[in-house]
């Protein structure tokens, strides 16, 4: 099995409210929208977020309505330094997202980042991380 | 804001089964290794999948102990057909992944799929899908 993603697929409650800050808000493009149904964002090369109506994605699983929740995952975006940390959480908020933790230094590596949840509990790092980077072929390094 | 995740993070109970079926049995390589805390693997261009000890998961986040939980996503890892689905769900299964639903044809689109579980209730489809590609600039084209 190659080690690749392809889709993340999140069950998701409120699939307008989504639309809403991720498409209205932010200014993403869809990829794909079916209204009522799951809406699709391209966010990595060869890679896709797909938010799906909660009730269905329970039910294409065969479990009981109310089961899916995404209390444990979270979603990081990098950014290349504090101000644009800074920038981006007044954005999302402004969207409607809610700030968990405003725009402060982390515990270590230089890190600045904030933590912000979508108006569907997905919580975002919003981080600048002076550790990372993506080199040109797309191979992430760390430390 | 751009379209783009850096790192899925994903709460783990049992971090040595994850290190066990991903590295082991998969034969994923980690981008880092923390035992105990973290383990990480590049899955898209940019793009990192963490499984992170699942008590540090929730205290990080200043959330109760036993909070957090994956069971609104999924994981989708697309080949390039049938065969390819069944192979690398056996390949799963050997790792120690649970089935949830044997490789077969998909309501529409002539996609065949099958649902995976991995040790720690993460769920992956692998599916051949015709109405997916990816272009040579990473660009996901749909239908």
């Amino acid at each position: 099995m190659k080690q690749q993603v392809h889709f993340l697929t999140l069950a998701t409650a409120d699939l307008d409210a989504a639309r809403a800050f991720y498409r209205d808000g932010l200014g993403w493009e869809p990829l794909v929208d079916v209204p009522g149904e799951i809406v699709f964002f391209q966010v990595a090369p060869g890679m896709v977020l797909g938010l799906f109506d909660a009730e269905k994605f329970d039910r294409d699983l065969g479990r009981p309505p109310g089961t899916a929740g995404v209390s444990g995952l979270t979603l990081a975006h990098n950014v290349d330094g504090p101000e644009e940390v800074e920038w981006t959480v007044r954005a999302m908020a402004a969207a409607g997202a809610k700030v968990l933790t405003p725009p402060r230094p982390g515990e270590f590596g230089g890190v600045f980042h904030a933590h912000v949840e979508d108006p569907n509990g997905v919580v975002w790092e919003i981080a600048h991380n002076p550790g990372w980077h993506v080199d040109g072929t797309g191979r992430v390094v760390l430390g």
